[in-house]
């Protein structure tokens, strides 16, 4: 009796086959997107069956022997029956679970459903599970209405912050010459041609997060307001679960590339929270 | 001899021909955009294409006697070579002239060339020309690296209340409900249903800036927190364009939806600029 597990984010889809006793036995991941905010819910539905699909065969699994199906993913908190049914469809077999991805990323990260997860990756979140085992989220509304401090938002904010320097609204400082020399352009109004252009995705703006984090751990002061802003923005999200939810001295815990490792972000959020 | 003047703007291309007085013999207008930054290039020369072509055609007037083509447009200030080329290839015995739009409409609102535009249409910038002919313009980057203060930036910014407010993290006013009403959708969460579908584009999201500006008019705090916002944008890039061509006491034009018609967005922007 086998499970899958699927672990979608805002830029990679990870398939897992585990046995009874939950041991992987095999791992597809591909650095992809299968958020239907960002590419749609046709596209993430091909994204979603060929993955599960290949992962089986990958395996040498026969798709009668999995039993459960585990799937939490991103842009999907508002349809998860439309999750379910495509994964219905995919192994009608098996018992389907469907989560938000910052649902199973919090049960993950604490080892239980309790506590707090603040998340940041290409997108941004917070969420929560009480004692009573409420359930509070914020934050999560796809790259144009919110994501403050994730990924792609710092990386455009760096971006907005050359546009502004060109004006002259604002400090021409080491940044906005190191993410010209990023995008190799010479003219800050190529980065309209460059922003704009059809084959950009918000997991290349994403990427550029790691030069406002490096500029501002060197003490470039636009990096630093951006980062100073990001974090804010990520203690918003942190407290309004935490009001909501009438947690008292939660165990919190991080995700996400731009929280999981050492990061100025993380530094100036744990301060905020009060953690170190 | 006959002449095509052609406005491309956020919402709007106008194509008109005019006699040799400079009146208007035939104008041809359609409600799309033809900016590149939103529609990309492939597409921009194509609807430029086929609407001077049927202006042409619906005037009864052979291309041939065509002399001369201007044309202003929104998004292409660093592609003027292009936009040319793309004439030339069009009427390729016409003398061509091109401009970024804030450059005409700064032209068509002072009457010469002189003076300071600014402007809040789908799209937000500030423009000006001095004494000594030189230009400077700000802002115009586009809806996702600017545009404070546009009608795209006004609608998104009350989307992110709405998002906010649904999070707990901003009071649920008057604007709440009628945001939720306009949209005919009942959970905030669908909001990224609306938001993220394919066929959703910048000038609907503009539209919805008319709910933020009535909702002000009738002294909606979060409606109000925003349009003061917006106003401070367009006076950062009013007075980038003041300080860069130094220039003493302006004529002030203002043209776009947002600014051409009495407006709380225009009256706290005169405010600041000092009009009034």
């Amino acid at each position: 009796m086998l499970s899958i597990g699927i672990d979608g984010g805002g830029s990679t889809l990870r398939v897992g086959i585990f046995n009874e006793n939950l041991e992987c036995l095999h791992l597809h991941e591909i650095p992809e997107t299968a958020n239907p905010s960002s590419i749609g819910f046709a596209e993430t539905e091909k994204r979603l069956r060929f993955s599960v699909l290949q992962t089986l065969d990958e395996a040498g699994v026969d798709f009668s022997s999995v039993r459960h199906v585990g799937a939490g993913m991103a842009g999907v908190a508002q349809n998860l029956d439309w999750l379910r049914n495509v994964l219905v469809s995919v192994l009608p077999q098996a018992e389907i679970t469907v989560a938000p991805d910052y649902e199973i990323a919090l049960i993950g990260a604490h080892g239980k459903r309790y506590g707090i997860l603040v998340l940041s990756g290409t997108g941004s979140a917070a969420c929560g599970i009480n004692a009573s085992g409420e359930l509070a989220h914020s934050g999560g509304w796809g790259y144009l209405l919110g994501d403050e401090g994730s990924g792609y938002w710092l990386g455009l904010e760096m971006l907005k912050a050359v546009a502004r320097a060109a004006d002259g609204r604002e400090k021409k400082t080491k940044l906005f010459v190191e993410t010209l020399a990023n995008l190799k352009i010479s003219d800050p109004d190529e980065l309209i041609t460059w922003l704009y252009a059809p084959e950009r995705n918000n997991r290349q703006i994403a990427k550029m997060a790691s030069l406002v984090l490096s500029a501002a751990s060197h003490g470039d002061s636009v990096a630093n307001k951006i980062i100073e802003s990001g974090a804010d923005h990520l203690y918003q999200l942190y407290m309004s679960v935490v009001k909501r939810l009438n947690f008292a001295d939660p165990p919190v815990m991080f995700a996400g590339g731009l929280l999981s490792s050492e990061t100025p972000l993380r530094r100036l959020l744990m301060q905020k929270i009060g953690l170190n």
